[in-house]
């Protein structure tokens, strides 16, 4: 597609964005797997069901359009689910490999902090008031999860440094 | 290496996040070329610069640490890279290419905001003050230009929009 005006590039970044949410939800049972500590555990599946609501956002802003919610491979979050992968392969002890997903995690929270807070903006600019209110509730969520995942480091990084003390 | 310990995922994500500078330093010259706006054009040049100083902090807790400043591939910045050579090529109104761009670099500054984010913390968890300043003046800069890009993005967005009337 070109991108001709500001509502071909809404659209670009909407099934860039539909994609990363995809690739999102089936990285998350995986990282909730390899967590050790509980909280954590229940921050990733927790996090699992608020993406398929946030997916569902999606998919009414393309309804709003009149376009079919087609996503479009997000190679950004493909590199994120790499590096993610990678780490989880590493020989790590348990709360180190815990403040490691939780780094992981924010990088994709990051991501999804910027994509969904430059919907917004185009969505305003666009003059579409419902898509631009659901883009908020998402970006909410995502900046909520962010500080969620911030508060659990705390606890986890004192717990991995204190592996180091031993 | 084996991650057993914070310090091993501390020196771990340096060297994630010293490739992710390099790989913007070669981006940035690009993404400057690309930008028609003369305002945006300004701001990538004058980030160029900033990141060539955030890479001399990071080789100065290396030093601190003890260990050579070797980069380890960032596949996350790899596949951030990746999508915005996409999008450079993409036939695009001027405006709405400018438009794109500044999503785009959002996204990059997002990925070191949660990168520095995570790296202040643990410098702190370690008890390394001086790496823990240096990485926090990163991060306020990074911050610094996510902002500038929102308030580039307003007017830069509304001329996009204007295309689309015409």
């Amino acid at each position: 597609m070109s991108l001709d005006t500001l509502t071909d590039l809404f659209v670009h970044e909407l099934r860039d964005v539909l994609d990363a949410e995809k690739q999102i939800i089936k990285a998350l049972p995986k990282m909730a797997k390899t967590a050790a500590t509980e909280e954590l555990k229940a921050a990733f599946e927790e996090h699992l069901e608020v993406t398929e609501k946030q997916v569902e956002r999606l998919e009414r802003i393309f309804q709003e359009l009149g376009k079919p919610a087609r996503a479009k491979k997000c190679l950004a979050m493909t590199g994120l689910m790499e590096e993610g992968s990678e780490l989880m392969k590493e020989d790590a002890d348990e709360q180190v490999m815990d403040a490691a997903l939780i780094g992981a995690a924010q990088k994709v929270e990051h991501y999804e902090i910027a994509a969904y807070g430059t919907l917004a903006t185009y969505a305003k600019q666009l003059g579409m008031e419902d898509a631009a209110a659901l883009l908020e509730e998402t970006l909410e969520e995502e900046k909520a999860a962010d500080v969620k995942l911030s508060e659990l480091a705390d606890q986890i990084n004192a717990e991995a440094q204190d592996v180091e003390d031993e």
